[in-house]
């Protein structure tokens, strides 16, 4: 019985190292040179090559190796009942929040304003602060440690997710409430899902409904945002700028025009990394439970699509 | 009896406003217009002519107009024997608060590299966050809520002051232990207040006793720092940049050397600004306690010097 890992163009070794750490004698193969197929019970995946699954004949259960799994459910390999886990790890939690944090108090406190008052020798002290009121789209365990986050710093949050919430502990607007969501808050944080339903949510059209001067916050996946759609959106003055960690394509083409665009800040899809050191021992109890045939942890409901 | 308002260089009328919103009747003089000195019992002041005081003959209080008391200390014709109370605003310290984790957070997540890599269209995935642990000088009521929120946040904090303290809910170092608490820390706040003691604390020889790449953030006085040795801390590498809302001449002068240095980000003494329409409730309530021989809000004690 082994393991697969199954993540070309990055380096497999991170994963091998940690696995071994917490798991010694564990049975791992490495795509593309997996010998012996037909051992394979479980993969490790990220952005594998579609089909390829195909190949595995005793294939049991697949991982994500990140918090993920669109790039898993958009393979029409993966069979309908294959089940799917995904990593769970507070540190990709943590990260990603103090990522957003940092993205809202550089809009509230203007700090490309300065530097560029830096670069002019310019000093001037009016008005120093944006009020700022945060909406979070997407309420799991990111948007959520998001919310409770900003909300302890003294900031208004809001939240809007696809399905009804019941007792959420901040003002929540469900899919049918997008207009009023977007009314209440000048910054908006997308960390949903992708799925069919979110896919393209971040367009010409939402941003329109958004108060003038909104900040756009972008920590979930590139096909989130109709790319062609942002700049329009920030020269028609529905935003004011945009921090963007996520693209359609990864990395950004050379020849994108957000390179050059002031008013968007780009990272390299940095805001959070999946630990190994972290998740191994989360996989290594999945692949236990597998042989043991007990329930998975971090199982992904498939309706939702996450 | 009235209250007079010496604050050269900046509009009065934002604080005639607040203070006549929350007691229409008030007998307010507006420096240099002061016709009738002798009715003068209670002073704001910030940055008042030195010497000026000494034509009020009815003086008995002083406010200063903001947190800080040392532009008054420093004025020699104020006597030991006269009471100064300042300014404690909670709006104030939020606005604080926030421009601190917003510098710790630039620095943790590496802003500024994202900043450079953009504009060479680089895509650079590698070690996206600088583990930091902050220390924060002075821990008072502002540098008391940094470490509050940054411990909130996840961070590691540190905390140093003059005086001794006992049941402090960080790691507490006094005024003998600066070595162990420099060596404990990556990121180096200053909020301390600005007292002889304090002044210049902000030197090369400190710089020194870091470890190498310590990141500073100065928010106090611009007294604190000695600003001829910041660049060649950097360039030795004791220092890895620097975030700087105050300095020894505000405005900057143009011809300072900071407003060229990419490793220093500057800002206008922003980072926490007097809302008078929030200060203006215990100014009034100091001008009523003074008629009314009643203990005073916010005293100053001046041994301590804040």
């Amino acid at each position: 019985m082994s393991l697969a890992i199954i993540s070309p163009g990055r380096n497999p070794q991170v994963w091998i190292d940690a696995l071994t750490f917490h798991q010694p004698d564990i049975d791992i193969q490495v795509y593309p040179d997996i010998d012996r197929p037909e051992d394979v019970e479980m993969a490790l995946l990220w952005q594998h090559p579609p089909g390829y699954l195909n190949t595995l004949p005793n294939l049991r259960l697949i991982s994500s190796l990140g918090a993920g799994v669109d790039h898993i459910l958009s393979d029409s390999a993966v069979q309908e009942s294959m089940p799917i886990v995904r990593i769970v790890d507070e540190k990709l939690t943590w990260s990603m929040t103090n990522y957003v944090i940092m993205g809202v108090l550089n809009f509230h406190r203007q700090i490309a304003r300065y530097q560029s008052d830096q670069k002019k020798k310019v000093w001037d002290m009016s008005n120093p602060e944006i009020p700022v009121k945060v909406g979070v789209m997407g309420v799991g365990a990111l948007g959520g440690d998001v919310l409770d986050k900003l909300n302890y710093l003294g900031f208004p949050v809001f939240g809007f997710g696809f399905s009804e919430k019941i007792d959420f502990p901040f003002p929540y607007f469900s899919k049918n409430q997008l207009q009023d969501f977007l009314s209440q808050i000048n910054v908006l944080v997308c960390l949903l899902p992708l799925t069919p339903e979110t896919e393209s949510i971040l367009n010409l059209d939402l941003f329109k409904k958004c108060n003038p001067g909104t900040y756009l916050i972008n920590v979930a996946r590139g096909k989130h945002l109709v790319e062609e759609d942002l700049i329009p959106a920030l020269n028609k003055g529905y935003l004011s700028g945009a921090l963007l960690d996520v693209y359609r394509k990864e990395p950004l083409p050379t020849n994108h025009p957000f390179w050059e665009e002031d008013r968007i800040q780009l990272t390299p899809h940095i805001a959070s990394v999946t630990n190994p050191q972290a998740a191994a021992p989360q996989i290594i109890e999945n692949f236990r439970r597998l042989k043991a045939n007990q329930p998975l942890l971090n199982l992904v409901n498939r309706q939702r699509g996450y």
